[in-house]
């Protein structure tokens, strides 16, 4: 299982920076990491999963290589964060875990995927509250670093389902 | 519509002080927060939702503050941050957007809640990729002050939508 979430976590990343951003990037191995809280520093961009399995897809990588990111996607000048650098990088992180997603879905169910949010500082820490561990496909880029990490875990509380009950949603594919 | 939404921010918000955490809490009149990225510091707390709507739920506050609900909540004395203040303003925030997502689902069918990530900082930048405005339903605390933050938009992409011909969920609720 953590076999096929990482090779869904790489070859999404693999194509939206190939497709999207015209970028080359090296995937390194692939490790779990456990849920204990850490500093961050940079850009961490988070996006909630939920279905059958619950959890947060994330990105993480320097406010250089963020700048980076949306110079590539913008074709402009980045040179500090500033909202368009935030954005693209939201964007990217839509991109990724929505492929990411997609990929996982005949193994997982159908997965809701929320909005991302971006978060940027230089001295942080971002606690997810799962109890599981985190999926880690780290990647370089011309010396850089970018990790993208999803955690999932059984959704084991009931009213998180959906009603079906209440079930109209005529404007979703059947 | 913002109405409904912030009264149901509201009741979510006093019913889980007072009943989870024997705490009055005072609501401050609530207003809509347009969604430029703004520094923060103390504790954000971070929940999507998805659905038919897709957005986020959150919640800040400062570093005292959320000390001081871990000390309510687990009936400890908890002088600083730590793992157990981080979960416990996670596990807040799962039960107020909890009770606000069930409140607000006759209105805006099924809503699937992710996991909470909660940031602590001194000095960061939250920005969620929503272009709609948050409803902002600020509290009173003993002179703290507490920030229940909804922003809510019509899922657009149907990319997101329930594959109903994968769906297969025993477990959840006819």
């Amino acid at each position: 299982m953590n076999k096929r979430i990482t090779q869904a976590m790489g070859d999404a990343t693999r194509e939206v920076f190939l497709t999207m951003l015209g970028m080359d990037i090296h995937a390194d191995p692939a490790y779990l990491e456990c849920n204990a809280p850490k500093g961050a520093e940079g850009m961490v961009s988070l996006i909630g999963l939920a279905g059958q399995w619950i959890g947060t897809g994330s990105i993480s990588c320097s406010s250089e290589f963020a700048c980076r990111i949306a110079s590539q996607m913008l074709t402009m000048e980045a040179p500090a964060v500033n909202e368009e650098v935030l954005d693209a990088v939201g964007e990217i992180t839509n991109m990724i875990i929505g492929g990411f997603k997609t990929a996982m879905e005949d193994c997982l169910g159908p997965l809701w995927m929320s909005l991302p949010t971006v978060i940027y500082g230089r001295n942080f820490i971002a606690r997810s509250m799962s109890s599981s561990e985190w999926n880690v496909a780290p990647f370089t880029c011309d010396g850089a670093r970018l990790e993208v990490k999803v955690c999932l875990t059984p959704n084991r509380q009931p009213e998180h389902g959906v009603r079906t009950d209440l079930w109209h949603m005529p404007q979703m594919p059947a």
